[in-house]
């Protein structure tokens, strides 16, 4: 059997006992709240992964593209839901073809769907995209959704199944307390337009929304109907920063290959080996007392402090990446590994653009 | 023949008048002062742009990990140059099958390179990597780099070639007479170094080092032979903003996907899109007067200043990237561009990690 040490640097490492207990908690704790999970792919991007969330209970998976929809429709993954409204009518008619359901937050787009479905005979179900509080896609008031969502009723091929509430600032929002006060603000709005549509005899069964940073917040909310968190599976510093506690099953194992210094080595992981979005960079699970410098593409710096000794060359560090979707994204595929055996390797899918 | 329209977005394009523009100024250039060119794949890890450099005369091509020395000797590239020191005698051995020129910044790393070369039964050739400056990896001295070299020299399937002296910092420091001040400190220690090796009759034939930031520069130092700059073929915002005037042949390809307010849309292209380690944003090439920001990892805002027309859902922007080596390395392919026609698509070189 593969070890980790066989494996060539950088490498992407999942630790299963870690990933199955963070699984498993969620999980649990969903099927508890009476709600449904319909974790976020655009966290893994790994068809392995979402079977065993869907072994877990989850209703179905949330993804971010069309590139993932597809992958995870071909691997027949059910319950698809694709978060992103999309303005392209070739994109769209190959989403029909997915059979996910979809948002729309204009009426442009549930003209493009409704096209798209009646040339493919097809049905497909729609939530409506409400924005709430980040203006980054969504419906920007009530009666703009009830627009859209009139629209979608009354297409042939569209099935109006109800809302999605995506608040991006809750999620990273930073303690428990301001992270319930944002995301509590956004259901409040999204609960109202939920309302208004009531009153018009619109369907609106689902209201989707929820990150990891809200999920035992957004838990609590009556009106919730699912939960999209993602990033539980792996965690990554920035929820640890603000006080999430999965446990961390993704790192980045690096090699020492520069030691000619008595306070830092370099190792070969650099800003093609973790995102930098998050400012800050990794830090090194298996070497407390040490920090990290990025130093370019390929390289990194590694600060010995304090007392702690220095690594040689040739040793490995892991490495809990800063943010864990676009780090997972740098990777061709996961090693699943099991204490220092690799028990498996998952493909990750192809990079950010859709196949031809 | 595909048009750009009828790419799924975000998409990398590559335009090729100017990456045609950009090869050949520097090839001529290059020949003009009598120096080599081996080029950076890091840039591009793309196998098209790699023969076009030959083509034009480049005397091989520098790589900066196992996976890209793989690929390019795969695809018959001569000349390769791995420009990273190693630390893995799995790597070492598929390395030496390659058939690339290495480097080394310590003894151990000549032994196992000599163990493998041994065992394969080829002859590698060797530069002692510098460290001129920015301490990320380098011999420390010219003590340890004759050391080294010594080693090298009296290793039997080894063969000394000559010195690396990269300044990571002289790339991009602020002004051309900053990185003429920084690129000039940094070869005076690698020029000292030649010396001491020349007194002990230690080969030392190649001196590879420069970057684009400083190609113009390096060019005009005499005991330099070859130039490793790579960026040159693409251009981004960094170099941009130091004063490069390389023409802007890259650019990422997205759709606007949700418009609902005034001043700003929303295009689905965010940090999974363009890399982020410039802390800057990228830059819409087609509608002046605009600005992005950040909206997570599958979008971004495109706000509208001034008199500029809003652009419209649906609507398709074309930006420059703030930094085109880790930006391409977020994309599988390469659409080659000549004006709206896409001419051809070339396949971008796996993620980061090697193949196991």
């Amino acid at each position: 059997m593969l070890t980790k040490n066989q494996v060539p640097t950088p490498a992407l490492l999942v630790d299963l006992d870690a990933l199955e207990a963070n699984l498993t908690r969620m999980a649990e704790r969903v099927r508890q709240s009476g709600k449904k999970l319909r974790p976020h792919a655009k966290a893994h991007k790994c068809v392995e992964i979402a079977k065993r969330q869907i072994a877990a209970g989850a209703t179905g998976i949330s993804v971010a593209t069309l590139a993932e929809a597809e992958l995870m429709s071909k691997a027949g993954i059910p319950g698809l839901l694709l978060t992103s409204p999309v303005a392209d009518p070739l994109k769209i008619a190959r989403i029909v073809q997915t059979g996910a359901m979809v948002v729309v937050d204009h009426v442009r787009q549930a003209e493009w769907y409704e096209e798209a479905a009646a040339k493919a005979g097809r049905t497909v179900d729609v939530l409506i995209d409400l924005d709430v509080g980040d203006h980054r896609t969504g419906a920007r008031s009530t009666e703009q959704a009830l627009e859209i969502a009139r629209a979608v009723d009354s297409a042939g091929h569209l099935r109006l199944k109800g809302l999605q509430g995506y608040s991006v600032h809750g999620s990273h929002a930073g303690d428990f307390a301001e992270r319930k006060r944002v995301s509590e603000h956004a259901f409040a709005g999204a609960i109202e337009t939920r309302a208004a549509l009531g009153r018009e005899s619109l369907a609106a069964e689902i209201l989707s929304g929820g990150s990891t940073g809200t999920w035992d917040i957004d838990l609590a909310l009556d009106e919730v109907t699912e939960l999209q968190a993602g990033s539980y599976v792996f965690m990554d510093l920035a929820y640890r920063r603000v006080g999430l506690d999965f446990r961390h099953s993704l790192t980045v194992l690096a090699t020492v290959i520069s030691a000619n210094h008595d306070k830092f080595v370099t190792v070969d992981a650099g800003l093609k080996a973790f995102s930098t979005d998050r400012g800050y960079g990794p830090e090194a699970a298996n070497l407390p007392g040490t920090g990290y410098r990025w130093g370019g593409d390929e390289f990194g710096y590694v600060d010995v402090n304090g007392g702690a000794p220095r690594p040689k060359l040739g040793d490995r560090i892991e490495f809990i990446p800063p943010h864990c979707d676009p780090t997972v994204n740098l990777y061709d595929r996961i090693h699943a590994c099991r204490g220092e055996n690799v028990e498996a390797i998952w493909p990750v899918m192809a990079r950010v653009q859709a196949p031809l």
